[in-house]
């Protein structure tokens, strides 16, 4: 059996068709268009190239960018201060705060600064406590576990009642799926570096999300056969059978996966395209959102 | 095998004795009590009977209590009013608002309304969000799950690395719990009404959280025999052969699962007189850290 490959790149690409018109749609309607404010802070190569990725993103759909791009030496009250600006600027629609700031910087208050109507990374913890709170909505959903979801559903996989294990517990990736797999009625276990025996928990799973950060970690002989395989890790490793001498893998050893999984993620090419896609998606939401505020 | 009986009455009493203690030394420090305000709308017979309850805990261990009993047709308005008078009177160090609210409100507006520096039943959005969240740390964690993880410490049960299974994903005690387990670094899964085998799942679990409401619902052959069970559950019976015709049994067959368990909790014993201990707890804490604020 080979697993039938999800292309997340095909799945963005549909989307950012769509969000491109709904863009054309609200300029056509009130004469500009929305607009994703970002701060990035000091000089980390992947952070800079991560914003500039965005913007191009953005700017592909209609989307106005507008980053502060601020010093590595920058204080807690110059970044907050940044953070301000853009909550107080009409013209911005969506915030997005590049992580991780500088180490002398303290993360927790910069993000729950972020204006709730503008928190379109999703990372406010209001956000995040009505991710894990039943009867509750968030304004906006992070933007990684978001593209899970959408993947698995345009897959055709069932969700609810399945048995989900979630590797890797981090506030971006990990915690989220797992709490948006628990509302979709999964039975999720969230599995970490403390866990004991993931390959004998991820051998009981309908549906693994490995966003644990190490390359090749899952192994094919931990699948369940036909089990849907979303992959979040990139991962860079040495290859000197490459122009560049290394390439990207996943946190799941694809080729031999694949022919044990029914449906699975490449990387790159899955998980990727569908980040910026969904805090694209949100960002034009954020727009519509406080738009129509004004109007009523 | 008989299992150690984890004995919630007695961890509640001494963590009283020593609550007490503390509210003697506030009352000598500042020359008034810590004080509890409680919003009790409508005339549910079970919710004013928790609320009398907590208001004689709180009594006996020189905690004051301020109720706003308010009628049955009270509208959201009203409601919210009561809320901002317990939050803007300095008297006043935590907020209870007891629920379910009558039919006619909306709980979510009226409890994101609470002050967070009051908010010891700990289930504003803000207080869960960093529950989930690494590297955050809530203002006040709520009363059943926190006295359910004091328990398991108290009993000596190692969580860090365990299989723990939680059955019932409420926002005031599974879901909750289930972050907590997560934070002390157990390996945690969630069950629910849709998970699709619970009885394989809890065969795996060191550690069972029972929170589903469902008299006599986990059967000792579930159990991994040593396992760690805290029942949640209090649901009333019918039985002939008590003078009052009934009595109160957990999520657990307790006589059958104490044979099978390394440590368990009774109903009623158990994890009922903690709830109210760590609601007591949040009201000592939060009295300190707002009349500290007042001092600095």
């Amino acid at each position: 059996m080979t697993a039938k490959i999800i292309d997340g790149t095909a799945v963005a690409e549909r989307m950012r068709t769509a969000l491109a018109e709904d863009v054309e749609r609200f300029k056509a309607q009130f004469g500009y268009a929305p607009a994703l404010g970002a701060v990035l802070a000091g000089d980390d190569p992947a952070s800079a190239q991560y914003v500039r990725m965005k913007r191009r993103a953005c700017e592909k759909i209609g989307i106005e960018s507008i980053t502060h791009e601020m010093d590595a030496n920058s204080t807690q009250a110059e970044v907050e201060a940044a953070v301000r600006s853009l909550n107080d600027d009409p013209r911005v629609h969506g915030i997005l705060v590049q992580l991780p700031l500088p180490a002398q910087l303290d993360e927790e208050p910069v993000l729950a600064l972020v204006s709730l109507d503008k928190d379109v990374d999703g990372f406010h913890p209001i956000n995040i406590g009505k991710l894990a709170m039943k009867g509750r909505e968030p304004t906006f959903t992070p933007a990684t576990p978001t593209g899970c979801m959408v993947l698995l559903e345009d897959a055709g996989v069932e969700i609810a009642g399945a048995n989900a294990v979630v590797i890797g517990r981090s506030n971006i990736v990990g915690m989220p799926v797992a709490l948006m797999l628990t509302r979709a009625n999964a039975t999720v276990t969230l599995c970490h570096s403390r866990t004991r025996d993931i390959p004998a928990i991820v051998r009981q799973a309908d549906i693994v999300i490995a966003a644990i950060g190490k390359p090749e970690y899952v192994k094919a002989d931990w699948l369940k056969p036909g089990a849907a395989v979303i992959d979040v890790g990139t991962n860079k490793i040495d290859d000197p059978d490459t122009a560049k001498g290394y390439r990207f893998v996943g946190d799941v050893d694809f080729e031999a996966a694949k022919e044990v999984a029914g449906a699975i993620t490449k990387v790159p090419g899955g998980v990727g395209p569908m980040t910026i896609t969904m805090l694209l998606q949100n960002t034009v939401k954020a727009a519509w959102r406080l738009t129509a505020e004004k109007v009523v």
